[in-house]
């Protein structure tokens, strides 16, 4: 690792903080907005809650190997010769990018025909995705890392062509509403997973090691951890909340029901 | 950091740990309060516990900076020369003080057409208000100081302008209980947030770095905090409560009518 500045150092160790926070945050909304939304959506916030929580034990081990590579030294934060592990966001992606498709697909409530053949097709292209990015990563050697940033880039072209042509050719019969907050929250996923292909390029072109590179990239990765988990997650409880509202099965809805009785 | 006394260095590091206790406390009970009131009053509750859970964390992690900054030497308390991380109070009402005004329209359960565009308007305003504040609150410059607080003015006094004239028309139709309990939690949150800019003040007019600047701004701080959280989060649960009452929602109402049947 390079030499940082106190700030430097402070603006990745804060955001990884952020992190933290804003998953743990999230974990504990998602779990208790279960409450406030029909019996058939909640399935979708089981699964965001399991994103967030698996993300906030990596933001939090991941702070905690940031803390450890450095020693301040003069007022500058010097390689303490102990790895930062950058391995941890990998693993975090294999097991939590699946699962942003599947809460995608399950908020839907589609039948269950289509279901379980386009989840297998996602879920299979994203670890496709996120394994073959992780030689390149870790290599600094600049033709590997383009030629595993290229073979990475087709699993991730896959899903975005399953997202807009099959998934959305089954929202026709959807409400107005349903059918713009779906199209948003495509757009803040391609917004936000077009991210990490920049931040990987940042560190093959720009040089792995400077010190700008290694806080770009590590601030990054960490705003686009929490727009595509967090506030993803937040945007699928609205398509919940209102897919509720349409079929009458929000638990205020029922209770209102009897109270009139 | 400048030395402490023994009785300085405490005072604080106890006023943290209370602020811990109350923030895990209060997040207990906002989370199993949403069993005695209304279905439609729940969202406000299960947002009052993210707020405590997230100044939880935050009030923790700075109690551990507050131990690692100093060091106790024959009966005093220097610097240790790591340094105290004042920017997780910043993360912390980055998350936290827009999630305080979501609980407060939110547990007035207006129309949903005024209730959307009000919270996007006071979101904005809040984050402003925040992110203002932060580039003067990490500066020595009297100059810097003073811009920077009173930019971070502007939005904070539009957020008050929001709840008193906007907000408050919208609660023509409620009962004289919940219009008082609506203008106590109003004056809370002036009376708390208030306090923010005094403490910001104390740092810029009494020098920032006397030891009885720092205590003062830490006690101030973390008095504040509790109240505009811990407690505020209190008082939204007793309008959920009256406003559950009310219109019959209450749960133990609820099941009375469902015995005497």
């Amino acid at each position: 690792m390079p030499s940082l500045s106190v700030g430097q150092y402070s603006l990745v160790f804060n955001m990884l903080s952020l992190a933290v926070a804003a998953m743990l945050g999230s974990f504990a909304f998602f779990v208790m907005s279960q409450k406030i939304i029909g019996a058939k959506y909640r399935i979708s916030m089981i699964v965001s809650s399991l994103v967030v929580l698996i993300a906030g034990y990596h933001y939090y081990r991941i702070m905690g190997s940031w803390e450890h590579a450095f020693t301040l030294v003069n007022g500058a934060y010097v390689a303490s010769g102990l790895p930062f592990n950058d391995a941890y966001r990998y693993v975090d992606w294999m097991l939590t990018v699946p699962l942003l498709l599947v809460e995608l697909v399950l908020v839907l409530n589609l039948t269950k025909d289509s279901t379980g053949p386009m989840l297998k097709k996602l879920i299979i292209a994203a670890v496709l995705m996120i394994g073959l990015g992780y030689p390149g990563e870790i290599s600094n050697d600049l033709m590997t890392r383009n030629v595993w940033g290229v073979l990475s880039t087709i699993p991730f072209l896959y899903i975005l062509g399953v997202l807009w042509g099959q998934l959305g050719a089954q929202l026709a019969n959807s409400s107005e509403k349903v059918k713009v907050l779906f199209t948003n929250i495509r757009y803040l996923l391609i917004a936000t997973w077009g991210f990490y292909p920049i931040a990987y390029a940042i560190g093959t072109w720009g040089g792995t090691k400077s010190p700008e590179a290694v806080v770009a990239v590590q601030v990054g990765y960490t705003i686009a951890d929490i727009t595509a988990k967090a506030l993803y997650g937040v945007m699928i409880f609205v398509i919940a909340y209102q897919k509720s509202k349409e079929d009458g099965s929000l638990p205020s809805m029922i209770e209102e029901k009897q109270l009139s009785r």
